[in-house]
């Protein structure tokens, strides 16, 4: 992999990956011209006992693209600029436009709950500079690719002693609420161990005090034996319907054996990784034959200087559909008092997916 | 408040209700001919650290109704069985006939994971026999009836010694995933306290202990203090977008002192809590002159036969917008980390919602 650091015209930090080599042919574009002066600060939920990101409002934002304007795309029209710059690489990261989480957060407001700085770094992943591509469709060593990016993030934002937790994740489809249909996803890094890894880790402990094994281990160890919800079984990864599902064809991804992040992958389970990944992202995919919109969630080892012997790097994905035509919505249960109702069988939609084929090279 | 229970063809109770008087002048229908004998379990999620519902799928699922039909609205045509007899009451209350959790689960199949009986309730509560009216354009007698209703339910509900929490809802719109626009609401008897109300309820027993005083009693005072969120401000009830508001358009109703449950409100307080709602229901339909989607959930104290002087009843509306025309999604950051992010201010939402003049009565 190689990488070039870049700055844009407003202030942007710009970094280009290529697997061989990195040729930049036109000037670095923003589609902002005002310098980039961002803020955020975050709010105590006394009830709920949380941090609420507030981004704050931006007074002078001069620049809305019309609908058929892709700003993720290559571009040197300086009448319409993009993010990216026209030349030869593989993939992209930038500071996200409108943060909710930013390095330059300063003077949290006196409200009547605790506040402070939002600081952390909100950033935008394009996966390819081709706007019809998908993850999944993206060939394997582009996906290993990804997965190196997502690694360099890991240690470059975690390296801030600001930042806390390196998040990456994908939002994907309109039914997500995702704009803009050119594949990327994003990495936040947060102040704070985000309440929902929190939860995960503190399980993790528990499970590695009493039985003196990674839970995420046993989960797999189980699964692998079970197996009839089993999607993808690697040397090094496996992908799989688990049996406690809250959405119906939910999917974890997961090293055999504890990994505590993205960055501690080496090349063999890396590629395995993104064979799995690939393989699920295709029966998405194939399943209804259409573009299965998901959320991708990225759960590893915090960065807050604290050992974590319990994190297993694993990725879970949320396809809000329930059948062909039926998004699952989350409402009363789910949002007001926390307990997901599931109406499908994980072992039905597994089966669903396990009948998927799917050809890798 | 008079109220009449009578059993369904298929088993399922129906509970009747009226101000005055009720006079039932059809057969007691069910849209479903099969006898009731729904299931449900509940699975441990291992890293999470909480329980899923499942419900069993009905093997024989023998009624579907025609799309333009309403199941909800009083009917007395054999061939087409609505959930609700002709007769003069004014809400009715029967057992939802698809339940994710029933007193009747048996037999939590044997997982990877942790299983036990889904036993709860889940009830559906018809606010109205008019199909066209909504809950906070019912006159405020209704209201109270409904509040009344509630703890009704919430006083039969929590005597199981099955259910620790009685949680009452309403899911409105499309937008949330709903699909009878007959007004209606839910309550589900969970086996448990869910996740949202023992995350709150820990906060509030901290405070109570550290202070001496509730938390919702001190975030109460302070909003009026402030006074610029404040929808509403009664002799025992008020209504403010809260400070750290997660929707942008949330609100809190809460009585001024700690009050447990809807159960203990006495006929002041009930009364003026139902004008806070209304109030509150009249200004979201009247910001976009619209009827606006929300999730309204009822937090209040457990039935787990422990003292909760920590419990305060509130209500929080979360509705999905974030402007006339957007939708607030739940996504990467909300459903993978479980950080809310915000882009709004609530002063300047709390504002648009004052702005919004209602007249009752």
């Amino acid at each position: 992999m190689v990488r070039q650091t870049l700055i844009k015209p407003d202030g942007r930090e710009l970094i280009l990956y290529a697997r061989d080599r990195i040729v930049v042919t036109s000037p670095v574009p923003s589609p902002a011209s005002d310098p980039f002066s961002p803020n955020a600060h975050l709010r105590w939920h006394p009830l709920r006992g949380e941090w609420i990101a507030y981004a704050t409002r931006r007074q002078h934002r001069t620049y809305l693209p019309p609908p058929e304007f892709n700003p993720l795309a290559p571009g040197d029209d300086p009448s319409h600029p993009t993010e990216l710059p026209v030349g030869q690489y593989d993939a992209a990261v930038f500071e996200n436009l409108f943060p909710a989480l930013t390095l330059h957060a300063h003077d949290a407001p006196h409200v009547l709950v605790p506040t402070r700085d939002g600081l952390g770094r909100c950033e935008v992943v394009v996966f390819t500079q081709d706007s019809h591509a998908s993850l999944g469709a993206l060939p394997l060593w582009h996906i290993e690719l990804i997965l190196e990016i997502f690694s360099d993030r890991y240690r470059t934002l975690g390296a801030y002693p600001q930042i806390q937790y390196v998040y990456p994740f994908e939002n994907r489809g309109v039914e997500v609420g995702v704009t803009l249909s050119h594949p990327h996803g994003q990495i936040y890094g947060y102040p704070f161990v985000p309440p929902i890894p929190a939860a995960e880790l503190e399980q993790q402990r528990a499970h590695l005090q009493e039985h003196g094994r990674g839970l995420m281990e046993d989960l797999v160890d189980r699964e692998l034996l079970a197996a009839r919800r089993v999607l993808y079984e690697g040397t090094d990864a496996v992908a799989f319907v688990p049996v406690a599902a809250r959405y119906p064809y939910e999917v974890w991804i997961a090293t055999r054996r504890a990994c505590p992040s993205v960055a501690d992958l080496d090349e063999r389970s890396r590629a395995d990784f993104a064979r799995a990944l690939k393989t699920v992202l295709l029966k998405y995919d194939g399943l209804w034959n259409r573009p299965l919109p998901y959320v991708m969630a990225w759960h590893q080892a915090p960065t807050d200087g604290q050992p974590h012997p319990e994190a297993h790097l694993h990725v879970e994905l949320y396809p809000p559909y329930r059948m062909r035509d039926r998004l699952k919505f989350l409402a009363g249960s789910e949002l007001g008092a926390g307990v997901f109702t599931a109406d499908t069988d994980p072992d039905a939609t597994a089966a669903e997916l396990r009948a998927v084929a799917v050809q890798i090279e």
